[in-house]
């Protein structure tokens, strides 16, 4: 069984980005906590962009060759309506998953969703803990 | 350890309801299977209501008994300003549960929550599986 | 056959009530009203209640025990998705009456109501008459 | 006692109109059930027309001609400001039908009514017999 | 020098309609009040309907045989983009004019006019004394 | 196969109507444009009107005698929800049409269609030759 | 004289409830300062829940027994049309009191009072005080 | 009788403002005008002033000396309450007169009048003119 | 102990100002109904004006001479930002009293202050009285 | 004579992508369609990309070497302003054309383009057909 | 050449108002900065008002006798469309400038600004060195 | 001291894109402008794409070697979410500058800037001088 999780826009800035807000761990942290976790259980593979596009083709190419998806899309959550039509155009399920409790925080735009309606679930507000919750959701779907 | 799941109201007409939307089995059925899946690990009590005051006075009450809440507010989420109120009034944590997505449901008022934003984050979209994720975000909040 | 009358809040003080609107009869006028329209042709039960949750659970019970509901929600038109839920959540036939017509009234919410998508109709504006015409439209679906 | 019923534009379509709507009656068979219904209790006259101005004009007529009048305005009832004038300005009694449960529409301009608020009340969603509702209503106002 | 003048829908209800509004006298006493005031000034013709396209087709035959137009669209001043566009299709100058103070009024949808940005300008709340000002508008315009 | 073009309200104006957004040549010259285009091909027959209902009125009466049509529905666009319902009244397919592009037109109202969502498709800013398309559309689409 | 407080959803929690917001004093502590203050002056009740449902009763009650009320609706402030409909429906007077100022506090949904229109007037801001307030200005307008 | 007409800001600017809206001609030109309009019929006092305040003083020191008001509030239009609330203060009849069609202007905000509202009329795009108009419509109103 | 009680716009008009909102009562008589009220307690001045710049300068120069202020901005409450930055700009309390209850009036803008937030709380709907409690929650603030 | 096809993000997925909405072919197919539809007539290149900075790097490139651009721009129609201002800072042609009639997808967002105000037109509604008849309209412009 | 710099309502409480936003210097001290770095470069006027009508009447005066004009309009930049109106009546040039990042404010209302549309441009966010900036810019577009 | 230039989408298209508007000077015009201002005071790197992703890649990338940024996000401004995270994800101050007024555009979404809020302040309306003032906004700010 292979899992793929993608990382949007800014998730690579973990640990320098509004620690405040995200922490202070960094992507590999994360990395390594999700594998740590589930060590042999399961393959996961692990992609970070920036580029709304790749994330795009990404989605694409994992409708062949994984068994679920976990996806922060970060700020292109709430406006990428092409990430949306990505992951209805395919045809493995996808999990949405958020660091910060989206709901809580303070800019307006950040509580609205364009992307969560393609896929079968989201989580919001665990942490790094979250990626486990949604990979654990994953599975539990297939 | 000890964890309250609140069931808001029709939530005990799982099973009738809607079957296409929540599916076929009630909640006493979900009660056995977050029961079963967690068993000696920590005590779980179990409370529904369809009275928005109820589900505010268990709140209050949980607030010295339980270590934590894990909380599917069923319509309430879309208009109970009290029940948010009444979560930032007590000091344990909560989770916000939805047994269908509420970002891909029909109406659009399904697509807002008014009492996420006093949880610690919320789940929505994976059947009763949602409460075992719910329970473990809530155990590792704490 | 067997129908039940179910009044929202405020219904209890008719006769009291801004009576330039509601009208100077009482709630007990009203149940008269129906009986003696309907007399022994069917079974008619009637119940009020000021509390959401307690019209919540009689919509429940109606379940197994009515042909059919017909249902004046008062202000809880406007604003219950718990009941409108509720409604969906049983499989008897329900129609909203209201005394007044509320699209003549002066206040904007009033025009909005959340609960009547739930029903099979709606009949507004003909004072008590309008139950008669509601339970002949329930008789009539049946 | 003579009461006008008003059906206005795609209600002649009938029978061949969305037919898992509206059904597959036509509005010779809506004109012959409310015959039947009422047969010589009082003179019914039947009106039909696509044209906003022929309504207009018929609810001005009416107002010396009939006692009352029941109208299904079709989609006017959405827009035509001036049928809502027409009817402020002639004094009697006016009922407002749909076939439909215009609440329960997917189609999100179907739920706001701007003619409602001249008539005496509004009834929606019983399919030809809301019309014997209508008539009831009309009569029971005068 | 000749000038039309068009009144639409429900206007030739005047005297009879919401009297409390627009006053008791007639349509008639509008046309003799206006032709007394201007005697052989100029030519004045007429035009009353209830029909939306009937006002266009007069807008278009105006457009050759008259030197300038007051309109009073009545409740077609709210919604009617059709007249909007027939004023602008036309090559003479058009002045819209209401008995009432639309900005006085009850109704919200009164105060919006989506026909006077076709016309040169707009006279409100005169009663029958603004289609005097308003041919003298016209008249200056020319 | 035949063919029915109904051009809305102000379409007759053409030539003399703000030649700059709908340019110089008259309506005679669009049928003209039309028939020299597709000559002996398929029927065409052309219908103008500034009636809404006469607009209706065809729709219906086209069900029978034609196999397609293609509607320009000038200002109607906007707001005849009517011309809307006629459309979904009918069995055959609707193409609509607008000369100018609405998309880019200066005023807010014009990007808005409420009959496009009754049509198979819309064609918009190409000028009379959107006309020729929308012919071509219809007659792929049957 | 006799006065009914009413204290609506969570306010049973102060002193735990958002210190920062509400201060560290209790329900206990306010009741004591009102009492404290105006002592045998006249007869005032004290009444808090968490229902709805059980304010709207009270309200009903209180028609015969108080002479006026006082009520911090809590979150129901912004939401309950049923109460905004007890208290018109009641023949004694009302006044709304807020703890916090509630044009200040960040959630924009606290700006609305849907209940302050059915009141005599409204006091926001001042702490415990605003009761003391609250009761001075019923008793002036007695 | 004596009649005030009051300018309001950036009206001293007439002849030097966007002369492509409001032409060439002065403040002083419009006095001018207007005066030789109407010579002795009655007493006109002009009052021009870029102060808010000092409109709605010399409103209120109107009251006792005026028979009544032609105001252009300007800008003050679209947004003054206070000049609303000091018309609707006094007792003497207000007339409101734009100098260009405000329907017709590019910019959004120009299309609202707060101040209408309070006045017996508004007119609005004919220049000077419809100073003259106003004056009639005034005098005509007393 | 000193207070600053100022009133904003058309106060100077009360009495004569719509008075079955206002109250036949005059500016005078609410000055002196302050005074006898409070008497020797503390020294209160007053300062009315319809110049919001005027209100401000006053704000400004009370920064250093009073010990709190009382203010109905009048109009101003629904626009004046500059008065909100103006009671930010200093550090004495202030408090917002309304003589009317803003809440029940029937102009929508009446419903919303934009000052209220600078404020430490607002009183509204109690006539005269609620200067009276103004200053009571002025001087208990202090 | 050259023509360019850009197909925006997710048209490589045709075939695979909701083939109830859009679909069993291919975007090869599409292409051979095209290609066989126009053969030697012009040239014609095609281009796909998920990526909106490719996309606008293509259309500047057009720039200089094509005749004119049809483009799909898929999700990017709803959001892309780049895009908007690509077609505008370019000196050919740009036609517009969705394989579905945007105008009767359920999602909301889909009725909106905020690319076609850019281009000369748009056609929606007619499958692969639409892109025949937007070469037409393309080459029919040139 | 003759540079004008207005600075609006609640500037002159610099040092006092607000400091974590508005920081600790004062007006003077902003004056002597400018003054300190432009020097004999040219001549520099201050003006500063919290009367709207001041700034309208000094903008309109500036006309004749200045070369351009810095201006601040505090709280005004969100509501005076009268200061819109008077910096477009007049020939020079006109720089808004804001001493915070009026994008990053937490009151919703200080994101938007009426009158930058009237200037040639806007800078802000800068503190005291955005009227070095503004005065630069002006120069440079002289 | 080293300061990034970043140019958003299309930018690379000036002198050929839309010049009434943005003029007919390129983009290596501008670097050449910029680069003879500030000559050797300090180093600046110029970088444009079309790509949201490159430009949130080259933020990143600016954290650790410039010591602050200069942004004109393009049409980005007003949509692109990820790169306000981006500017508030690095520790290095940015100011967003553009070329034309953003507040006297037609199009309506120019008016808003979705980054701004993420750079200290922001400079619109200067053509190419106002990089220049960004730059020393910039190195002032440092």
């Amino acid at each position: 069984m292979k899992v793929l999780v993608i990382n949007g826009p800014n998730l690579n800035m973990l640990g320098n980005r509004e620690p405040h807000i995200y922490g202070n761990a960094t992507l590999d942290d994360l990395i390594s906590f999700i594998k740590d976790t589930f060590r042999e259980n399961f393959e996961i593979e692990f992609f970070q962009s920036n580029h709304e596009g790749e994330i795009i083709d990404k989605l694409h190419e994992a409708n062949d060759t994984f068994d679920g998806i976990v996806i922060n899309p970060g700020a292109f959550t709430h406006y990428s309506y092409a990430i949306y039509d990505a992951i209805k155009s395919i045809n493995i399920n996808c999990v949405e998953v958020h660091i910060s409790n989206i709901h809580k925080r303070q800019e307006e735009f950040r509580k609205n969703s364009v992307t969560a309606g393609a896929c079968i679930g989201q989580i919001s507000g665990f942490g790094f803990y979250g990626y486990i919750l949604a990979i654990n959701a994953l599975v539990n779907s297939i």
